[in-house]
C-alpha cells in the first residue's frame, strides 16, 4: 500500500522518493531470488509470466546463432505463439510429443538436440493437466550441448520446491499472481552467463533488459508472496494435496463414470483435472458458476477463442473426452468444508447435465 | 483495492469473477478513451509508456512497407533506443531537428516525407523542458501523405486538452502514473483503420494485440485517474499554470543569473527549466533533496547511466548551460507555501553552491 500512496517515487529518480522506491524494489529482487535459489542479480521483472516466456524466447533466439527451438506440444501459448512467429522468421521449431500423462521423454528431447539448437523451452507443470516434466533430466542434456535450458515454471512455482541450481535450470518464468501476488508483474530468472537481446527498450531500467519504469507496489507484492511462498511451501503443498486427494478420492467414489486426467504422481499438488463422460465442459462450467463454484476447462489464459485444448488433443484424448474435461484448482484459502460441498454440488449438476445428454443411451446413464 | 483481494479473479475466466473483472476493464477502457476523446475499442492496455511507445514502432514498422521512419532529436529513450534498433536492421531513421526552445518545424517535417515512410514519431510536450509541439500541424502533413502519426503523449497526457481526433493523431501513448495513477499500466490509442504487429504474443489477451493475463487492479486505478484527470482538466491547467508561474517569477526576481529554458508560452503547465550559471546540476539536485525537495536534472527516467541531456544538447545548450541546468515539476497538490519554501531554499542553496563554483570570477558571485 505505501508505495501506491506516500511512497511514490520512481526509482531512477536520484532524490529520496527514488531512493526508497529503489531499495523496496532491491528488497523484492531478494525475495525472489531465494523462492528458487537464484542470485538476486539473476532476477529480471516483467509485466507477467507471458512477458517473460517471450523475452528467454525472443532473448535468446535473436542472440544466439542456432536456428533449431525446441519446445513440446503441451505448452502456454505464451510459448507456442512466440515459436510460430519464429518459425515464420524462419526457425525450425521442434513440438517434442507427450504420451497420455503429459510426459515428454527426455530421450525424445536427446534425438531432437542438434549442435545448432538456439534454446529448449519445456514447461514446468502443466497449466491443464497439472503433470510435472522431468524438468533435471531435460537440463541435464540441455547442458551437456550447451544449449540454454528455459522452462515456464508459472504454475509450478510455490507448487513445487524448485531450486534453479540444483535442476541445472538457465532461464524460469515465474508470475505473481499465480503464487497470491498482484497481477501484471512476474520475473524471469536469468542464469549468470547467460545474455540476451531485450525486447522493450527505453531508459535503461533492468540493466537496460527491461526498460520501462518498474511496477514499484507490484514488484514489492510479488516479493513478499514469493517469501510466504517460500516460508509456507511445504505446508502449502501438503495441505494442497491432503485437499485435493480428499476431493478426488470423494469424486471417483460418489460420480460415476468419471476419468482422472494426468499423471496419479508426476502432477502439481493443487491441480484435479476430470473427464465426467457425456458432458459437455461448458455447460458444467456454467452451472458450477451459478453454483459459486469458479472452474474452468482446458486454460483459462484464452477465453475470446474457444478451441480444442491442444494439450489435451496432444495426449490423445478423443473429441469426447476432451469435451466431457474439468479443471479444478485447489487454492491456499481452500478447506475441507468447500471440498465436500463442490463433491455435492457437483453431483446434482452432472445428473442435471446427464438426464438430457445425447450420450445418455451409449453410458446407459 | 477490491480488485487486489475479493474479486481476484482472471478476466479471461469464464465464471463470476472472471466476468466481473472483465467488465472493471471495460469500465476503465472507456474512462481511458474519454480523456483523449476516443473510442474505447481503440484503447489497448500496455504495462506503460514505454511498452506504447515501443508498440507503436514496432507494431507499424513491421506491418507497412516503408523503409524510413522519422521522429526527433528530443524523443525519451523509449522511442530512441527502439529507433536505433531499427536502424541496425535496415531502418532509415530521420531525427528532426529543433530550435532553441525545442520547437520542431513543420515544414522540415514536410520535406522529408517520402512515400515509403513507415511511421512519423513526435512527442506531444517533452519531458525535460516541456516544450508543446505543434502536433496538428504534424499530423495533418502525415494525414494528406497517408503515413501513420504517433506521438508520445505521456507528458502531456492530463495537462493539455487532448481530442485525437479533431487532432488526427493515429497513434498516442499515455502512461498511468504521470496522471497520478499507478505505475507499470499505460494504454496506446489506435485509430480505427490503423493495424498493428504485436509485440508480445500469448493468449490472445486485448484482441491478441497484447497478450498476458491483464493487470485488473492497475487499470481500473488507471481509469479512475483518468476520469479524474478529465473532469478536473481545466481547473488543474489553471491552477498549475498559476503555481508555475508563481515559482517561475519569484526565482527571477530573487536568484541573479538563471535562464528560463524552453518555450515562454508552448509549454506543459506543469513545467519549469532553469539553468543556473555556474552550479552543478548534479549537486543542487543533492543539496534540494537535503531539503526535501525532490526536482531533476534532464530526465528521471535514465539514472543508471549519467550522460548529457539529448534534449539540451539538440537545442544548441553548451556544457555549461547543461551542467547547471535543474527541472521542477508541479504536482496537483502542490501550494504556493511549497512554492516559497522552495525558492527560499533554492536562494540559500544556490548561493552556498556559487561562493565555491569555479566559474565565480568569470560571474563575479
Amino acid at each position: 500500500m505505501p508505495f501506491l500512496k506516500e511512497q511514490y517515487g520512481n526509482p531512477s529518480s536520484i532524490h529520496r522518493y527514488g531512493r526508497l522506491a529503489q531499495k523496496a524494489i532491491n528488497k523484492a529482487r531478494k525475495q525472489i531470488a531465494y523462492l528458487i535459489n537464484a542470485d538476486p542479480s539473476e532476477i529480471l521483472f516483467t509485466s507477467g509470466g507471458t512477458e517473460s516466456n517471450n523475452t528467454a524466447l525472443y532473448g535468446i533466439a535473436k542472440k544466439n546463432l542456432g536456428s533449431r527451438i525446441i519446445t513440446s506440444s503441451i505448452e502456454h501459448d505464451a510459448i507456442l505463439e512466440p515459436c510460430k512467429k519464429l518459425e515464420k522468421e524462419g526457425f525450425d521449431i521442434i513440438y517434442l510429443p507427450v504420451n497420455n500423462y503429459g510426459l515428454i521423454d527426455p530421450l525424445i528431447l536427446k534425438d531432437n538436440l542438434t549442435e545448432n539448437t538456439s534454446i529448449v523451452s519445456i514447461m514446468f507443470g502443466n497449466n491443464e493437466v497439472g503433470t510435472v516434466e522431468p524438468i533435471s533430466d531435460f537440463a541435464k542434456i540441455c547442458r551437456e550441448q550447451k544449449i540454454p535450458f528455459h522452462t515456464d515454471a508459472v504454475q509450478a512455482t510455490g507448487k513445487i520446491p524448485i531450486d534453479v541450481k540444483k535442476l541445472g535450470i538457465d532461464l524460469l518464468s515465474i508470475s505473481s499472481h499465480k503464487i497470491n501476488g498482484p497481477k501484471g508483474i512476474g520475473a524471469l530468472y536469468i542464469r549468470k552467463g547467460i545474455s540476451i537481446d531485450p525486447i522493450i527498450l527505453g531508459g535503461g531500467q533492468e540493466n537496460g533488459l527491461r526498460s520501462g519504469t518498474e511496477n514499484v507496489a507490484n514488484i514489492v507484492g510479488f516479493g513478499k508472496a514469493c517469501e510466504l511462498s517460500r516460508i509456507n511451501l511445504l505446508e502449502n503443498i501438503s495441505r494442497m494435496k491432503e485437499l485435493r486427494n480428499y476431493i478426488s478420492n470423494k469424486i471417483i467414489q460418489e460420480i460415476p463414470k468419471v476419468i482422472l486426467n494426468g499423471h496419479p504422481e508426476l502432477r502439481l499438488p493443487n491441480n484435479i483435472h476430470l473427464t465426467f463422460l457425456g458432458v459437455n465442459g461448458e455447460d458444467l462450467l456454467i452451472k458450477l458458476d451459478e453454483n459459486e463454484i469458479a472452474a474452468s476447462t482446458g486454460s483459462a489464459c484464452s477465453v475470446q477463442i474457444q478451441k480444442a485444448s491442444h494439450v489435451l488433443q496432444a495426449m490423445g484424448f478423443s473429441h469426447e473426452q476432451i469435451t466431457g474435461s474439468l479443471r479444478l484448482t485447489i487454492g491456499i484459502s481452500n478447506n475441507f468444508e468447500e471440498m465436500d460441498k463442490t463433491v455435492e454440488i457437483l453431483k446434482n449438476v452432472i445428473k442435471e447435465l446427464r438426464s438430457v445428454s445425447p450420450f445418455k443411451e451409449k453410458y446407459s446413464f
